[in-house]
């Protein structure tokens, strides 16, 4: 068994590094400095000295020069293989290493100034404005590098001297925004699972770690209902606040669109507009699970003096990485902060909301230079969204300020805002871990509704912009996997995490298993009949909304409107006549493939031409696609339309490696969005005076192009093993 | 080095276990099952299992038949020296071990029953009724046992089967009330650094661990204000309060003296009153510290109902101990308890208090059996301990209930009183780490309060109880090294622990670095006369109090008895005539040699006669003797009085090998308390009527017998280095 193990792990790393060394051959391998898995091994085991093997067997060894590193590691009397003589504990085990050799040349280090001021230990989080300047700066270094051999020694040379979680975020931008990395992020969950997993666990890890070989270590399992109990009302949607997957999927997508940095990582296509929808389609999402939970929809967090009886603990704590999570307790209340790394009032919070209820209102914003800009059209959204997240694309950070970041920085530090007892701030602080705590959706519900003031302000579409003329949808249907027509299947699912990559001092594989929610594949039958004699291009719009709102009574059309996830959105071509599509669950174009969210990057299979979208991993989890629903079945809408896509296409250039795979919620990395529609098309805006009344329903909205379906949500509560993914 | 260091470990094991083996020997040794200083080696590394090698070399081999372990402990490959094949990561080193084999025999294991109910990741702590239960019956096990071997064997084969806490618990109780133990508890600050060091330097102990060699390790070094900052006024006080070796003495008092268990484990002599004696002391030591740090005494937390404006974020959370230490945000308030293991309402908690104070304002309480028991006498205080506490041995618990018990769990769970949240008890509900929290000396002082009252209802002590005729105390002074007289000095001092034996996984020492208060050494020296022509045999009563209250004006003595704190108590033969007795801080009868608070018990040199009170290490820290005072010195009454010992000397048999060192807050364990007066006399009561006035200082109390000099307390703020304490 551990032979036929080395032997896998031996021929991965033929694969990988491109070289052919068998299992037992002691030689050390010098790898191409070009080789472009390198890059993310630098992202494992932060607290480990860049000199230690780093991959799953430990076979890749960094000889980074001696006069780069600590005199305490320099003094190590072996550091290459087989690292016998390491401490008085050889945690790489027993048995000779594969080992291959990268040999890190002296290279000129560049003047890392700000990025120094934060010590290993402290958290690093974009949120924080003096942050915001350590990472633009240690970004723009490694963006400038001009080769990938430099850029990869200058990573390796660099990385013990910078806090860890500041090192992580700059070399994700970095390989996100070169033109000659892999585009794709390490799996954070693996890499840092202090931040996703409960912190009891790690010492079950260390046992497993140390007490067994390999083949015999078992996963370490964590109960599905770990930070609290159904006392509590909220608990109820903790599986969807505290998924692995959405907590990667928010974190990916603020890497992809980050609010400050070098202009080349900021400056992309519509990003105002990606953070207004992404995060208006998170909210909807959890009101779906919500009212699927028997929980009223998500209410805003308006009043910023009174208490937020809300309270979260989230379990994080982890000795190992040096953080104390503090919790928010019951009736915690917001408090002006002043700490060296934030320095916010309440009142300015609500200055900077009251300035931009204004500009929405009057429907024009001022730039810092005194600049009239119209906000009353298409392009208001993206405006919007960078004032008020905001971004560096901010017109006028002095008058609109920062509120959707400083609100998250409140919250986070709402128990200990001057900094008296030495607390680091909660989940809020952070884009990995904000979405744990119920109050991350009641803040986004305020936001969201700054936003729908704006939205609201813009004309309805006319009938006339909304069809597709000559293009009717007849029928629309999802069939589930083995079940009856138009149900949707949801049940748990137990899946492993490797977390070997973050965990120090370790060597081979200890799994962690959670619990998550899961759906049937499913896929969708859609009858479209093009009445012309011509061949058109339509985009295919699917959305997904409950019937019934928290009072047991259907929706209004205006109401439901807010509630609608996006499921799919795929370009189509219609030759005339009759045509059936189908289109499977998995194809989505909003969610990355599974692998992503459980693997590691590289245990993903070598690219082939043809798999070229597997390296894509910004878009929301697969397996949460579709919203719990109830035993009883929840009623839904399925909402399909088929657009004009030749009015809607965007004329530009795509790269053959473009991350179509969930590009709906994250954009089109290095691309123009490639969707002239505004994000949301067509339930963003109010829908026209026909359709609003308080009676009306989603029939009374469609054209001939658009078609509903009555789709029942079934939850089981069924607990299935894990998948056998492939783990290696 | 290398050499030297496992010469001098191969002579010390030697010593520990009598026998000759040499470095390098790797014949195992076989032990005798009867040595001494087996049954300490079970309590480290709690989360390992038993047959993983014990001590600081990792010497010694607990061989358990395989029948007792778990399957897959049974299965690892070789569980015997030289360990090679653990797991993949062979943590204890790569050289090969000396090694001591304790062959265990298959013994009967006695039913284990309650004790299995409490899982091992769950926190225990005799606050808790369920949990008492549990104690009490796996003390009774242990206690039972006939001969050391088989306690030795049980203890082995259980280990495992238990949760660590309870182990650990249950196992102190027992060697402390066999009479086959060595009868001194290893110090829980070594085997259980998470309850008491920053959570956060796990992840530096694992470097030095892993990376280093164990002559080229570091200490962990924690700054002095590591829980907050001086931004919170509480803050001033945290080197008392977080002080490991008073959270130590805690701690060990409350294992000497445990509120429930079996009989011959509680009923101790005088427990009540020392319950009432020593909390009454900790408080007066924290309002000495208070004055010192221009803060006011404490205050009482009476309103139950009100919010409690002090935080505590404790800072332990280490993933390596499974336990989370929920902090107190400010402005908590206490709820009702509805956990499973416990159900208080604070209802509760005001009848029970106002039936205690009824009975104290009437003299006299109701036994279980409707008895009237009188409370207005000397044993009044012992009785009212016991009811307050409440010990077993409460004359009534269902009529006076479990206040002082009940209020360290509601205050506990004031952050999730339903288990909503699933979250564990705040350091108020375990002895070990409630004295970190503010909130500990609100509580008790309250406690304090009700005691007060009793006190207050007994006459005042006569001229004639407090006179000791014809003994005349001419002149008191202390005198520092190297300092001018009267006048004591504290400063900073760091201390290394060492805590490889709480550290799973790991070999070799792990230093950690802590900053504690310190004083110069200082003797007494008292000029007594007995103008008498016989000897007369006295006892010296030592005591300190601060002479400026908060206002900055002076105390009245009414006033400022309270506030007095033991410094020693020690009998002395007088011959007639005039004498000088000189008297050294460190034979103080209310501290233990700093032995105890900073090294574990093994590392305490072989007992030879003249060392056996090195055994004894129930007993206030001896560097928290003297409190911290000002830099510009604060002014304080010494007080000394020598009474008439023949008529307080107790009359029974003392073994050779009693506990003398810290009895004063402790008890002689195993004996009767060696003192017939009243605990804190003679300032245990309000003073007689000429004396009482508000502007009565202590001048007006003494009698010939006594004498007070004005000390000043200078602080001087600078930082010693570790002393060369005997770390092996």
């Amino acid at each position: 068994m551990v032979v036929l193990l080395r032997q896998f792990l031996a021929s991965l790393l033929v694969l990988l590094l491109g070289a052919n060394i068998g299992p037992g051959d002691a030689e050390a391998l010098v790898v191409n400095l070009g080789n472009r898995s390198l890059v993310p091994l630098l992202l494992e085991r932060l607290n480990e000295p860049v000199v230690l093997p780093k991959g799953d067997n430990r076979n890749v060894f960094f000889n980074v020069p001696a006069k780069y590193l600590d005199s305490r590691i320099r003094g190590l009397t072996l550091l290459r293989p087989p690292y016998g003589m390491l401490g008085s504990a050889s945690f790489v085990g027993p048995t000779q290493l594969d080992n291959a050799t990268v040999e890190v040349p002296d290279v000129a280090v560049p003047d890392l100034g700000p990025a120094l001021e934060l010590s290993r230990e402290e958290d690093f989080s974009l949120f924080f404005p003096r942050h915001r300047v350590m990472a633009r700066h240690l970004v723009d270094i490694l963006l400038s590098l001009p080769t990938y051999e430099k850029f990869l020694c200058v990573s390796a040379v660099i990385r013990d001297k910078v806090n860890p979680y500041l090192y992580a975020y700059a070399m994700s931008v970095a390989i996100l925004n070169r033109n000659d990395t892999i585009k794709t992020l390490p799996n954070s969950a693996c890499l840092f699972p202090q931040l996703y997993f409960q912190g009891s666990i790690l010492a079950g890890c260390w046992t497993e770690a140390h007490l067994f070989a390999p083949e015999d270590r078992e996963p370490i399992e964590i109960s599905r209902n770990w930070t609290a109990t159904d006392l509590e009302p909220e608990h109820r949607v903790a599986y969807f606040r505290e998924d692995i997957g959405i907590n990667l999927a928010h974190w990916i997508w603020h890497v992809h669109n980050p609010h400050s940095g070098p202009p080349s990582a900021v400056n992309k296509d519509r990003r105002g507009e990606l953070f207004y929808y992404f995060h208006q389609q998170i909210i909807a999402r959890y009101n779906f699970e919500r009212l699927s939970t028997e929980l009223s929809r998500v209410k805003r967090l308006l009043n910023w003096r009174e208490p937020i009886p809300e309270a979260y603990f989230p379990k994080l704590n982890n000795g190992l990485a040096s953080r104390v999570w503090p919790p928010r307790q019951a009736d915690a209340r917001l408090q002006d902060v002043r700490r060296s790394d934030a320095v916010i009032d309440i009142l300015d919070l609500e200055r900077w909301r009251d300035r931009i209820m204004e500009a929405i209102h009057t429907g024009r914003a001022y730039t810092s230079t005194r600049e009239t800009v119209q906000l009353d059209n298409d392009q208001g959204i993206d405006i919007l969204g960078n004032i008020l997240e905001s971004s560096d694309l901010s017109i006028n950070s002095r008058l609109y300020g920062d509120l959707h970041n400083a609100g998250h920085v409140v919250i986070a530090y709402a128990h200990d805002p001057d900094f008296r007892h030495l607390e680091k701030e909660g989940v809020m602080g952070n884009s990995r871990t904000a979405l744990r705590d119920p109050v991350f959706f009641r803040w986004h519900a305020f936001v969201q509704n700054v936003f729908d003031e704006h939205k609201s302000m813009l004309p309805p579409y006319t009938e006339e912009e909304l069809s597709f003329s000559g293009v009717h949808v007849r029928r629309v249907e999802v069939q589930s996997v083995g079940q009856e027509p138009n149900e949707l299947h949801t049940f748990w699912q137990k899946s492993d995490y490797n977390i070997e990559r973050g965990l120090d001092f370790s060597s081979g594989p200890v799994l962690v298993r959670v619990t998550h929610l899961q759906h049937v594949p499913f896929f969708y039958r859609i009858q479209v009949h093009n009445t012309g004699n011509r061949a058109r291009n339509g985009m295919v719009r699917i959305f997904l909304a409950p019937k019934i709102d928290e009072r047991r009574l259907p929706f209004s059309f205006s109401e439901q409107r807010e509630f609608f996830i996006e499921l799919d959105k795929f370009p189509i071509k219609l030759e005339p006549g009759l045509r059936t599509i189908i289109r499977w669950s998995n194809e989505s174009t909003v969610t990355v493939d599974p692998k992503h969210t459980f693997l590691n990057v590289d245990k993903l299979p070598p690219g082939r031409p043809d798999q070229r979208t597997d390296k894509c991993n910004c878009g929301w989890p697969q397996h949460m696609l579709i919203p719990r629903g109830h035993a009883e079945g929840k009623h839904s809408t399925l909402f399909v339309m088929i657009s004009d896509y030749d009015k809607e296409r965007v004329e530009q250039k795509v790269e053959p490696d473009a991350c179509w795979k969930g590009y709906s919620y994250c954009g089109l990395l290095g691309h123009r969005y490639p969707d002239k529609r505004p994000l949301g098309f067509p339930l963003d805006r109010l829908p026209r005076d026909e359709v609003s009344g308080i009676n009306d329903n989603i029939e009374t909205f469609l054209t001939p192009n658009m078609k509903i379906a009555d789709v029942v949500l079934r939850h089981n509560d069924r607990t299935a093993p894990p998948e056998p993914l492939p783990v290696r």
